[in-house]
């Protein structure tokens, strides 16, 4: 595992042959499209550059990364956040600069201190100047080190249940926080469990007998002498998880710690000496500030995660050969396999619809921003509905997809050393975290019932949901399965579909209401339904936005010919994956259905043949992607017999279970043991 | 986590109020329930016997599973086994009976040896009787023990394709076998890594330079004497997987080592000395051992992972409370929002539905055994179509089904401790082990294609394919919502879209053929539609003994009544998320599929009540779900956070990340470090 930039050093490099005629002659160019996905050739030197700095630092290396405990993780990714920390300090690269994403990207978002930058970042939100002033300067300077707890043990998603309290106690112009049962424990917080020197903790504000609701208090929670827990704290870890396992998601219990009265972050209100509650201010930028996390999450670690296990799955589908395809012919390589297209291809095509609906919402949520810095927040709820809505789909299909890609590794998808089981155990875990996703579908649905019940009378709704104005098309006009590679033809099916399932869920919701149900027992009733039309809603956005994406590519023939494929087959994916949902008014026959799936299949085929210049596109180093079956060089084979030979279960001996067990049982037998 | 058997001491429990009252009036006898689903009440004494023995003995505990590293999780498997072995030698359990079974079940499947079994079943399958009275006794002694080297680096379904020799030498009569390069070493065998001290191995035959293909041969992996490699031998582990820890799957690789001539298992063919090549007797028996690996693997390890998925989490959601479902009112269970059941009650629902298909495959293969036996190999073919099918089936919609369990269960679901990410992570193996689900829907396919030829042209087929020779009904006759909770009708809807998607693949292949394509690239061209038709014969086989299975429960009209509900919930849901299927050539329209819906809904309303009796009936024991969410009492956060302080994350002292980095980067602040 020597560091090496493949697209730098790929001539010197032993590439499997196999692997290496499928670079041949791509249909487009490789480096262009690198440059169109990071935005630009500028951020490509960047991003290369961090790359270089970053993998030539032994202290940073992951070749260990799937041999290690979780106390050893812990142990490591704080070495490693500490050196990086310094080198960036050293190399000056700003926290919000570019070269800090990539160092993230560069060392698969593998790195501590991640709370702490929550930490700070809640301060800034909620703090006064002077509480700014006074706590942002240690944090910079890592003489305290945050944590962000919010999540108890029995609360989750619903803020308002959290237990609790912070007590205000005038005469010593002290807040007192307790944890009042068990399932009051803030649980969950990253570097909380054995790092922390603080965090900034949400608890029921009390004054005088009476709730004020759920507000932030800076509390210290381990000595900055020893590291030992602060009075009245009663911290942990958590134990291990399905991933995330160098993070040590801690506990927190806390009996009559109390903090001076300058701790309760105070942008928004603050609690006066003399116990006087005053509200400030408009909450609504620190809303904005929720839902922007939310969608840097998804440039940042959910579509990438994808793209990577695309790489790992492409790369090694035509290294390995199983079966033959002809009798008497050689092995053929899997990816040649209508089945095994049909599992990654489609995966391939979702990686790039996403990454350019990112490159929309990240459009979108600048003019959003630039509103807001206006107080002007009309935008909010627009914004909102369709960041909680996108968040629930990518989570989800890049979830599933990176796991149909482990699974079409077959059982060498099922060792570690392949890197694919920690990127599904990984990204798994964001179906949970910022907003369960049903919880954020329905947030979305809420504001779709919304905005068609304004549509249908008239009123002006944000562009979002304006095509819910427009009358709905009761025919596909399709004849021929290649008009159904038309931009125009699928875009307008899944504005078809969105409608009508949406105005389908409303209808039911209006006839229980009208029939006597309460509003809120009549939502309940509608809930499946309602998921469905938040999710078709943002199926449709991602099909138009790539659509469009397609368009603007004019400059670049090869490459728009051949995203366009890639836009009609994640189309058709999703049609062919659903075909119930456009059958069911007869937008579309069976017949065209037929047709449809012909062509879909027409695109597997194509596609096929350019997928691995569309992984190498996605330019992942090979030590980002850790994985003995992903490396540019294709040697897979070696590489897991290599990896494999490293790894404790061989290298620690003698083997005790040998020594204690077996030895005595090979030696007696059984009867005489 | 003492021992507890809950049936038998719940009174004296301190069981959550939330979780107590689920339990207050179930509609049907849940210890009846019991017996039913175990076969009978003397199965359920056998069994609840066998875990007061296991679940009393502390080597056996299971406590510390979710701590412990690779390595350890191999020396405690061994020490199990070891011990474990002992055990049933002195109680006289054999490893055929009952007993151990219930054993098997009562660890949740985690015993090293279960390789050594497949090694003496393999003996005992190909071996002549000299042979197998040379190795079984040392076997069964544990003098030796064994695993099944068949799996290469590169080879794993393709057999033919297996690119280890052995080769005959006729002056020493023996056989050397020899891996000749990398993707040719034994790779995976479970086992192997760390202590087998033999392997059947098998290679390529070559007598005097000619291939006799694949053979099985016992060669010693290592010495009796030390345990060190035999000569020639290099054996070691593969390295950390996404579970199966505790087994140390292991790598091979053979330079020259020698074997005698013996030591080919000659049961269907035999060398003699001077190196003529004899075949015997017909293999077909051995390969109906195959089949039968694959149907116990799905009543003994895929099913009962999906239902202590759905005993966890569905006790969990009854526990679980979160915002309001009525504005004022306490927070709801969370099981009592629609879309949670939606998630749960189906895969409720399926773990029943296989239950009872594996009780009728287990009598079809009874009477195939019968047949076999006497040497009448007719229904070899549908047996192993249909084995193959519903393996690939089975561990899809289970493994599926134990994800969406957990995240069901949110952010808890995420911790180790749940029990719920290594039901998944064990259970994602099965869609690879014992035959990749798309090799084996597509040899289903071909199957079905053949029958459906034979049946258009009036030939004789077999009774699960007879279904295919009747006329395919035009349309579902169904005017109101409730009439979809009839068996006959939604049985006869997954039958029409059976021979449907079937027909059509078969027409499509056939087009090809007949316009020029050669037989090999026309099958390639229908995979994606074969595979469907596969998946579309096995959901209706399972629907339709589902329904047969609820009409034999007559003389229990409780149980029966729930039972009919799961039945109809199972094939409702399977309607609901694949509305296409039946929609495509108008056999169900859009207006039906609403009544279906509707139906549909209303039956996760009906299921729900008695959700958490229907979990309580598989009756695992606390120590087998080895859950904090999931145990009898629902002492949920309780037993989490007791559960996290034995994490050796909060156990080890002290904090050495403290130690060596945070505590100079608290000190001097980041810029002066």
């Amino acid at each position: 595992m020597a560091p090496t930039r493949y697209l730098r050093s790929s001539a010197s490099r032993d590439v499997n042959p196999d692997l290496d005629v499928e670079r041949k002659t791509p249909s487009f160019d490789v480096e262009k499209l690198t440059t169109i996905l990071d935005g630009g050739a500028e951020n490509t030197r960047v991003r290369r550059a961090v790359e270089a700095v970053i993998h030539s630092d032994p202290v940073l290396s992951r070749e260990d990364k799937y041999f290690l405990s979780q106390n050893e993780s812990y142990e490591a990714a704080v070495k490693k956040a500490v050196h990086l920390k310094k080198m960036m300090h050293q190399m000056k690269w700003t926290e919000a600069g570019l070269e800090s994403k990539y160092c993230t990207r560069a060392l698969g978002g593998e790195v501590a201190f991640t709370l702490h930058s929550v930490f700070m970042e809640s301060i800034l939100a909620l703090s006064t100047d002077e509480q700014t002033a006074k706590w942002i300067p240690l944090a910079e300077n890592y003489c305290i080190l945050g944590s962000y707890a919010q999540t108890e043990l029995g609360h989750g998603t619903y803020i308002r249940g959290f237990e609790t309290t912070a007590t205000f106690n005038i005469s010593t112009q002290e807040f007192v926080l307790n944890t009042p049962k068990i399932s009051a424990m803030k649980w969950w917080p990253g570097e909380l469990g054995r790092s922390a020197t603080h965090a900034v903790v949400f608890a029921q504000l009390y004054i005088k007998g009476k709730c004020y609701g759920v507000h932030p208090f800076i509390v210290q929670i381990r000595s900055l002498h020893d590291h030992s827990p602060a009075p009245g704290v009663t911290v942990g870890d958590i134990g291990p998880k399905m991933e995330f396992n160098h993070i040590d998601n801690g506990y927190l219990l806390l009996r009559d710690v109390r903090v001076p009265r300058e701790n309760m972050l105070s942008r928004f209100c603050e609690v006066l000496a003399d116990g006087t509650y005053v509200k400030r201010g408009s909450e609504k930028i620190n809303y904005f500030n929720m839902i922007i996390i939310r969608v840097k999450m998804l440039s940042n670690e959910v579509v990438p995660t994808l793209m990577k296990a695309c790489t790992i799955a492409i790369r090694y589908s035509v290294v390995r050969r199983q079966c033959e395809l002809k009798p008497g012919d050689q092995e053929a390589k899997i990816l040649d396999y209508q089945t095994q297209q049909q599992k990654l291809l489609p995966m391939l095509a979702t990686a790039y619809a996403f990454h350019f609906m990112n490159q929309y919402m990240n459009e979108l949520f600048s003019k959003g921003y630039r509103e807001i810095k206006q107080r002007n927040f009309d935008s909010l709820p627009e914004l909102h509905a369709f960041s909680s809505g996108l968040k629930a789909i990518y989570t989800e299909h890049c979830t599933a997809g990176v796991e149909t890609c482990r699974k079409a590794c077959g059982g060498h998808g099922y060792s570690l050393l392949s890197g694919l089981p920690s990127l599904y155990t990984r990204l798994a875990a964001s179906c949970t975290y910022e907003g369960e996703n049903t919880v954020l579908l329905l947030q979305t649905a809420r504001f779709l019932v919304k905005c068609l019940g304004a549509a249908h009378s008239g009123q002006p709704v944000p562009p979002s949901v304006a095509y819910l104005s427009a009358a709905n098309s009761e025919r596909c006009l399709v004849r021929d399965k290649r008009d159904f590679l038309q931009p125009d033809v699928y875009v307008e099916a899944y504005r078809h579909v969105a409608i009508r399932v949406l105005s389908s869920a409303a209808a039911k919701l209006q006839a229980l209401v009208q029939s006597g149900a309460e509003q809120h027992e009549a939502w309940h009733q509608c809930t499946v339904q309602l998921v469905h039309a938040a999710k078709a809603h943002c199926h449709y956005h991602v099909v138009k936005s790539f659509a469009e994406a397609v368009e603007k590519l004019g400059q670049e023939a090869g490459i728009q010919r051949m995203i366009k494929h890639l836009c009609g087959l994640f189309a058709l994916h999703g049609i062919f994956s659903n075909t119930g949902d456009f059958l069911h008014d007869g937008y579309i026959s069976g017949d065209q259905v037929d047709m449809m799936t012909a062509s879909y299949l027409d695109l597997l085929a194509i596609v096929r043949k350019d997928a691995v210049p569309l992984v190498d596109a996605f330019d992942f180093t090979d030590e980002t992607l850790n994985s003995a079956l992903g490396s540019y060089d294709g040697q897979v084979y070696r590489r897991l017999y290599q990896w494999a030979q490293r790894s404790p279960s061989n290298t620690k001996q003698p083997n005790q279970a040998y020594e204690n067990y077996l030895k005595p049982l090979f030696q007696n037998g059984l009867s005489k043991l």
